[in-house]
């Protein structure tokens, strides 16, 4: 596998897999990889000629009192796992070749940005469609593939996508979770044994809301209280936010329909998670 | 001459010279095209295979209160001028093209956007930063070919081109003057001849900034304090800034040297007017 750590030489390997009239799929990742990233690297890898993976644990999508030293980084394993899936190339640039000094642009959603995770999480958003952009506009992929897990993200970059005429299409695949329905994500590294076990609240909620819909309760704000519920009943559990929004533009809703999106952020702990399903 | 006003049409455009390996050379305008227009426009001849104009008033660079409903429009002059030219694509959209129901994207370029004209206008340079993102996209210019009068729109645009790694080369071309020195400028046609006469006292302060360094005179203050006492002195201007500043980062700069830029902003009657030099 060749790993690239350069503007530069990236833009020689897409330019040489663009003049061999080859598709490009990307994965872009903050590394860490598990079975969620590896489900997109699979998709990828069936939909396109080529497949180029990036790893960047990306500074300007951290608050200053996040994660982002600790955050998970485990660049050889990381890249093992690639070479195993046949992966041929992966970008993992130094901070400096993304954002040397005087770097000063942001790309900013307005009214997506600030709702959800933007409320606790501010300019987590724009740190993420800038990174997302560079590395589109580096890349040029015709198929970039995301975990459904970051809903708010998806809706961000599809509509940035779409705003700015990028020629990716932006392939959203469902969430993978564990045995116990846990949304797989690097910072579950950071639960203790007990959290992990609390941590299961989060499906097990989503699944009642959905299995309330299903019973034919429309009404958001009942299921938002159950949710609450039971995620109240654990006290390791601090709730963020719960809220049950329209799929394109996040606001919330009244009534849920099909394609409804539940989402919740809660931290257990001091580890923040992130969970949604779609409504069916 | 092809005029073409949907995004799919350019698109189509745009790929078609692509595909016969040819460069396009690139000059967005808002249209009531003049002389410093041309100049760009007959470079970008020169250096390009193909040459892509557009005309585009583009409402989010306008403040609520600017003169977006009374910008000269003269669509039809400015192609017969373009035609005349042999000019053989122009894409004029409707804003509906540009900006959908929905459009939520803005280009922030933090530093550069608030200083010198962004004080006065704020979110101007937003709105120009992500009109051009999207033409630069639609477009995918080999060069891109701008006026140096709006000095500041020219380097927060070769900013955003590195920051997000665009493929474009960006050319600053020297402001074309009448006769007077006066900077050509769509909005001139505001202006009564008494204030034209009045304006002509932009460029005299300028030079006059030029022979000052000439001179061996190094304070900026100094320098700055002549210019203000010519603008001054005519009832119809009223000064909104003169800076003397640092050519990429924008900041005053304490003492001039040789590429500092001497840039200035006025409103004469209801006419605002931008000029600047970059010291010899």
């Amino acid at each position: 596998m060749q790993v690239i750590t350069s503007v530069k030489d990236i833009k020689l390997k897409v330019k040489a897999i663009k003049d061999s009239q080859l598709t490009i799929g990307f994965v872009p990742t903050m590394g860490a990889l598990h079975e969620g990233h590896l489900s997109l690297i699979h998709t990828a890898k069936k939909e396109n000629d080529e497949v180029i993976v990036s790893i960047f644990v990306n500074p300007l999508q951290f608050g200053e009192n996040e994660d982002f030293h600790q955050y998970p980084r485990t660049l050889d394993d990381d890249c093992r796992l690639l070479s195993k899936e046949g992966i041929n190339a992966l970008f993992c640039p130094d901070r400096s070749e993304m954002y040397p000094a005087g770097f000063c642009t942001s790309v900013v959603l307005n009214n997506l940005e600030d709702m959800l995770c933007g409320k606790s999480r501010p300019g987590h958003f724009r740190g993420v469609a800038v990174v997302v952009l560079k590395l589109f506009n580096l890349i040029q992929p015709d198929s970039a593939y995301f975990g459904q897990k970051d809903f708010q993200q998806t809706v961000i970059i599809k509509k940035m996508t779409r705003d700015l005429h990028l020629d990716s299409t932006i392939k959203v695949l469902p969430t993978v979770r564990d045995q116990g329905g846990l949304a797989l994500s690097s910072r579950n590294a950071y639960l203790t044994e007990l959290e992990k076990r609390d941590a299961y609240c989060l499906y097990r909620s989503l699944v009642k809301a959905q299995s309330m819909a299903d019973s034919g309760i429309r009404n958001a704000g009942k299921i938002i209280r159950e949710i609450e519920n039971i995620l109240n009943s654990y006290k390791t559990v601090t709730i963020d936010y719960i809220s049950i929004v329209n799929p394109e533009t996040l606001e919330s809703v009244q009534e849920v329909q099909s394609g409804s999106v539940v989402a919740l952020a809660v931290t257990i702990g001091r580890t923040r998670l992130i969970d949604n399903i779609i409504l069916a």
